[in-house]
C-alpha cells in the first residue's frame, strides 16, 4: 500500500477561523482512488513546525499532499518549507510568471513582489496547472518520496486535484495493497442497536466495519484491504450484502450518493416541476434543492410559512383546519402541498410543517415531529415522522426524509 | 505557554465521510480561552497508530484533547489505548453504569456489553459529565501532563466541553505566555491587494498578521503571545487599530460576530418583523435567519420566487416591469421587497435577484450581478452587487451582504 499522508498548514485552521474541508475532500477521493490516508496533521504557518512534521511524514510515508501555503502572503511559507528541508532551490518559472503577468495586466493591477512569489518553484518540480487561481501545484518526486503541494482556497484545490493529481495517483491505484468502501446511511436506529444486530458478523480485522453517529443519522462503512482493487471491493460486497439484510429497514441511502442530485436529474429526466411550502425548515429545503447548479430548470420556487398568516393568506389552507386540527398536523401538511402546487402551477408540491424546537413541543405534539406531503394532480400523499435530537438534527432529518420521499415517488410514479 | 494539541480519532474523519467540525469549535473555544494549539492530528480506529500519535504528543506538550472513540461500538479504542500507554487499568464507573441502566430502562432497551463498555473509566481518571449522551467525557492527569477524552457526537462533544472542561481550563490561562487574537472579514477585495495595503505594517513575529482567502471574502488575523491575557490583547489592539485603518472601506464583519444571531437580537429588540422574497439564493436567506432558535418571532416566511411566474403571481410584480428591465434588475428587486412586505403583513421586506450561475449571464449581466431591496412602511432601498467567483460564493456573497445590510438599517432606522 502507498503509505499516505495529509498535511494542511495555516493558522486559521489551528484557530478555528476556517473548517477543514480540504480533509474531507482529499479523505474522499483518495477512498475513491483505494489509497487510504494513515494520517492527517494540521500546522500553523509556522516554519520550524512545518519542517519538524514534514520529516517525519517522510520518513513514515511514501506519498504526502500538502494543502495551503502557496499564495502571495507573508505567511505563505509551504514552497519554502519544503525547498528547504530537501535542499532544492526555490527558482523563477518563467511559465508561471509570465501567466501572473497576463493576470495582473487584465485586472489593471501592477506585478508586485507579493504576486510574483506565487512564480518560484522548487528546481526539478513538475509544475501543476492552477486554471482557477493565481498560485499553482507542485509535485517533487525525491528518494522515492511523493510530495504534492495544492493550494489552500478549496476551488483552486479541487481545481488542480481534478486537473492533474488524480490521474497521476490512478497510475499507483493497483500497486501494492488496496483499499475499498461502501457506505450503509440509517436513520430511526441507534448506535448501539446497530452494533447489537450485526452481532454475529465479523468486522474487526480485515474486513472492517466502522460506525458513524450523526444527527439522525448512523452511518456503517464496510472497508477490505486486498492486492487489488477488484478483490478489495469483493470483500466488501460479501459483507455488505449481510449487514444490508440485517439493517434494511433502517437503510435511506448509500455509498456516495447525492440525494438533492439524483433528484434533480429524475425530474429533468420526467420533465416534472416542483414547488414547496415549507414551516419548520425555514427554507431549508428549497435551498439544498438549489444548490444544484441548473435546478431553475425544475424548481419553480415557493414560500416559506413560518406564521399561520402565511399559511392562509399565501398558501390558501382555511383558518379553520388551522383552528381545528393546528399547524402542525397532517391536514395542514396536505393542504399546504396541494396549495403550493395549485399557486404555482408545478406538477409537484411538497408541504412541511413540524417542531424544530427548542420551544413548542407539548406531551400530544412533541418536539421532533414532523409532517411531509407531497402532492401531484391526481394524489396527495403524507407521512408522519419522528425525529429526536435539536433544532438542528430535526431539520437535517427533515431535508433527508424529504429528499428520499421525493426520490421515492418519482420513482414510481 | 501550556503547549496544546488536539488529537482527532475515527475512520469517517480519514475517509472524509465526516466532516471535522471539531477542529474548528476546539479551535475557537481554545483561542478565546488564550490557548494556542501547536498541532492537529487525525488518525484511525487503529490501536498502534493511536498508540504512536499519542507517545509523540505526551513528549512534546502539556495538554491533550482526545475526541471520539469512547462509544459502544467495536471501533471505540481511546480509553483502551489510552489506558494501555498510561499503564492505568480500566474499571466499571459505579455512577455511569447505573446512569446506563436507567437510561435503557426508560428506553425500554436490555443493558448490553456493548452498552456496558461506556461505564469503563481508567483509574484515577475525573469523569466529565455528558448530560445529552451516554458517554461521559474523561479527564487523566499524569506526570505532569493533563489528557482530556471527549466524545465524538458534535452535540454531546460541545456540552461536556461547556459544562466542565471550559471551567478546568480558564485556571491555565494565565500560567504562561498566553495569546490574544482579532479577525477583520473583508469583502471586495483580494488578498494580494490586502497584503499590498498592508506594506509597510509589521506582521511577522509577535504581533503577527495572518490572511485567509475564501469565496467573496478574504479574512485578516491579527495574534499576540504575552505573559497575560491582558498584554496579549493590548499588542493585538494596537495594531488592529492600524490594520483596520488601511482596510476600512471593506470590512463586513469582526471577530467572532455572527451576523444571523446579530441581527435576530436586533429584530426582538426593535419588535420588528421580516419577510423575503428571494429568487437566485433559493431559500438560503430564510434558512439561514431560521437556524437561529427562536427567529419565529420575526421571521415571519417569505417566497422563493425563482421563476417569472412566481414573481408575478406570488408576489405581484408587474409582467411590463419584467418585460423591459428584465427578472435581475434594480426595479424587479424593489418590487419584491415591497410585495413580500405587503402580502405577509411583517414590518421589513427584502428582495434578491441576481445571477448565481453558472449559467445565465450575459455581457451587460453578467454572472455576479446581485440586486438587495430593502423595504419598510415609508421607504425602499436598492444595492447592487458584483460577485466574483462560482455558483456557491455568489449565493454565500449574497447571503453576508444581505444580512450586512439588514444589520445597517435596523441601527439606523
Amino acid at each position: 500500500m502507498l503509505q499516505t499522508e495529509i498535511i494542511f498548514t495555516g493558522d486559521e485552521l489551528l484557530f478555528g477561523e476556517v473548517l477543514n474541508t480540504h480533509a474531507q475532500y482529499l479523505g474522499q477521493e483518495l477512498s475513491a482512488l483505494g489509497i487510504e490516508s494513515l494520517l492527517h496533521t494540521t500546522v500553523g504557518d509556522n516554519f520550524k513546525m512545518l519542517k519538524t512534521v514534514l520529516l517525519n511524514s517522510i520518513k513514515r510515508s511514501d506519498l504526502i499532499l500538502i494543502t495551503g501555503g502557496l499564495g502571495p502572503t507573508t505567511d505563505d511559507l509551504t514552497k519554502e518549507t519544503v525547498a528547504d528541508l530537501l535542499n532544492l532551490d526555490l527558482i523563477i518559472d518563467e511559465q508561471i510568471f509570465h501567466a501572473l503577468g497576463y493576470g495582473c495586466g487584465q485586472r489593471g493591477l501592477t506585478m508586485t513582489d507579493s504576486i510574483k512569489k506565487q512564480a518560484l518553484v522548487p528546481h526539478g518540480a513538475l509544475v501543476l496547472p492552477n486554471p482557477v487561481g493565481t498560485a499553482p501545484g507542485i509535485l517533487i518526486q525525491k528518494n522515492g518520496k511523493i510530495i504534492i503541494l495544492l493550494p489552500g482556497p478549496p476551488r483552486e484545490l479541487k481545481a488542480v486535484f481534478e486537473g492533474s493529481v488524480k490521474k497521476y495517483l490512478e497510475s499507483f491505484a493497483d500497486r501494492g495493497l488496496v483499499m475499498s468502501s461502501r457506505v450503509l446511511k440509517l436513520t430511526g436506529i441507534s448506535e448501539s442497536q446497530v452494533q447489537d444486530k450485526l452481532d454475529g458478523i465479523e468486522g474487526r480485522g480485515n474486513p472492517t466495519i466502522s460506525y458513524v453517529a450523526m444527527p439522525g443519522e448512523v452511518h456503517v462503512r464496510i472497508t477490505a484491504r486486498a492486492t487489488s482493487k477488484k478483490k478489495a471491493q469483493e470483500i466488501v460486497d460479501d459483507l455488505y450484502i449481510r449487514v444490508k439484510q440485517a439493517l434494511e429497514n433502517y437503510i435511506f441511502s448509500t455509498d456516495d450518493e447525492v440525494l438533492k442530485e439524483i433528484v434533480g436529474a429524475l425530474m429533468i429526466e420526467q420533465g416534472k416541476t416542483i414547488s414547496l411550502a415549507e414551516s419548520c425548515t425555514g427554507g431549508q429545503i428549497m435551498k439544498i434543492l438549489s444548490d444544484v447548479p441548473g435546478s431553475s430548470r425544475y424548481l419553480v420556487g415557493g414560500v416559506v410559512a413560518y406564521s399561520n398568516e402565511v399559511k392562509i393568506n399565501l398558501l390558501g389552507v382555511p383558518r379553520e383546519i388551522i383552528d381545528r386540527y393546528g399547524a402542525v398536523s397532517e391536514q395542514t401538511a396536505r393542504l399546504m402541498a396541494t396549495g403550493i402546487r395549485k399557486i404555482t402551477g408545478s406538477s409537484l408540491g411538497i408541504g412541511i410543517t413540524g417542531i424544530a424546537g427548542p420551544g413548542g413541543g407539548t406531551l400530544e405534539k412533541p418536539l421532533g415531529l414532523l409532517f411531509i406531503a407531497l402532492a401531484d394532480k391526481e394524489k396527495t400523499i403524507c407521512r408522519v415522522y419522528h425525529f429526536s435530537g435539536q433544532r438542528a438534527g430535526v431539520r437535517s432529518g427533515a431535508t433527508n426524509a424529504s429528499l428520499k420521499m421525493l426520490r421515492l415517488f418519482l420513482l414510481q410514479n
